[in-house]
């Protein structure tokens, strides 16, 4: 298993490997070509940045048959997807700003996967090798405007809305790991992400029907049970398998 | 009134200025810097390529009445927004390929903006200043999916659904100007810009509540009424104002 992320250092970023406690520095993104420049950091002198960059943010809904309960939805068949703005990503460590005080938002900790080659209209077979690794994400979401607005598009896209990271790990197993979200150290998620209702891979197979997904391309893969508001104030932690987890906290929007 | 475009000379892209026949070759887009190469081309030796590369592809829905009405929709009182993924976007002159040809999929002719400058939560009166032109868009639709999933991103994001061009022109004015749609040289949406319900500067203002705009990204600000099925073979001329026309051809996926 490798991983990979996005540092900065003062007003420099860049695309990097972890090894340890080092980061072995790459002259593109990983996603785009594996080429150290042969300079080694030390970790704990960077910043932990966004360590993707996707042209396109998809989002795949009801994909866990408790979350389907508590929305009080039901199951389509299919994955549901939809997209969110690039703009919402949020680094480990960053804050999350409710753009909207007074409308109730929840969290949502989803396993995201990170495309490693173009595909296409890509059977379930053929998905995972499209796959480059797969990190941790929240897809926040205004359920106010959610429900006024039935797209699903703006409510979980304002800035910061989708906290992601702190790495991407390639060549990690997560067909059944646990996923897990604690607000201000209490446990509100517990899953495990064999209870996916549609695989990783039947998500992939589905996405890239006569849609190209691109080097890059993150895919949210759903939320399990759990999910609830968050208020300004509150820490999140949110962990998938043994990773380091991703770190949050909120506040209100000035 | 300038005029910029993507353009192709064999593998090679880049942007450009079109003055007059002549294309003045651009070192960088257009939206991020204004910076002459030097070298000129003649437009008849060039293909017109995509003339943006948006990081958030925007989409606007409901914002003429007489869509609304034959939509057998109401207005919701707001902009209605929705993210498209950028991978649709295809050149003047190419070929929009049903993806389901067994699908009603209808063409949207629609005014398309360009932001020029970072926007976030910018009132109506500064919008136009983030603006760096607009062009010409089709949102193609497949409605049984539309219907189907109720979401409006992944039924319009197909590879091709989004026709754009044949350029980007800054400094329009287009409050007023008329938007017109043949489909095998028969006249199928004719309106005018000032129809809109929501105006360009009142859109700009909404999306950019919490969430940034950035240089280069994309919103498509709705249909007019007139809204058809589109075929195999078909031929479909999208013209506004005094612009030259978008042309594209119709196909079935393979």
């Amino acid at each position: 298993m490798k991983t990979f992320g996005g540092f900065r250092s003062g007003n420099e970023f860049f695309y990097g490997e972890l090894r340890g406690d080092k980061v072995h520095r790459l002259s593109q993104p990983y996603w785009i070509a594996l080429e150290p420049t042969g300079e080694t950091l030390p970790l704990a002198n960077l910043q932990i940045d966004v360590p993707v960059a996707p042209s396109k943010l998809i989002a795949v809904g009801l994909n866990y048959a408790e979350h389907i309960a508590e929305m009080k939805r039901t199951e389509i068949g299919a994955p549901l997807i939809w997209f969110k703005a690039p703009s919402s990503l949020l680094a480990h460590t960053g804050v999350i700003e409710i753009a909207f005080p007074d409308h109730k938002t929840d969290f949502e900790t989803e396993l995201a996967v990170v495309i490693g080659s173009p595909a296409k209209n890509v059977s379930a077979d053929d998905a995972l090798n499209r796959i480059f690794g797969y990190t941790i994400a929240l897809d926040i979401t205004d359920r106010d405007l959610q429900k006024q607005e039935k797209q699903f598009g703006r409510c979980k896209s304002f800035d910061t809305y989708t906290p992601v990271g702190p790495f991407v790990h390639a060549g990690a197993d997560v067909r059944d790991v646990p996923i897990k979200l604690w607000q201000n150290r209490e446990l509100r998620q517990r899953a495990r992400t064999n209870q996916m209702i549609h695989s990783i891979s039947q998500i992939i197979a589905f996405v890239s029907q006569s849609l190209t997904l691109l080097p890059g391309d993150v895919i949210l893969t759903g939320t399990p049970a759990g999910v609830g508001p968050i208020r300004a104030g509150d820490e999140l932690e949110a962990k998938i398998g043994d990773w380091p987890p991703l770190r949050n906290t909120v506040a209100n929007a000035q």
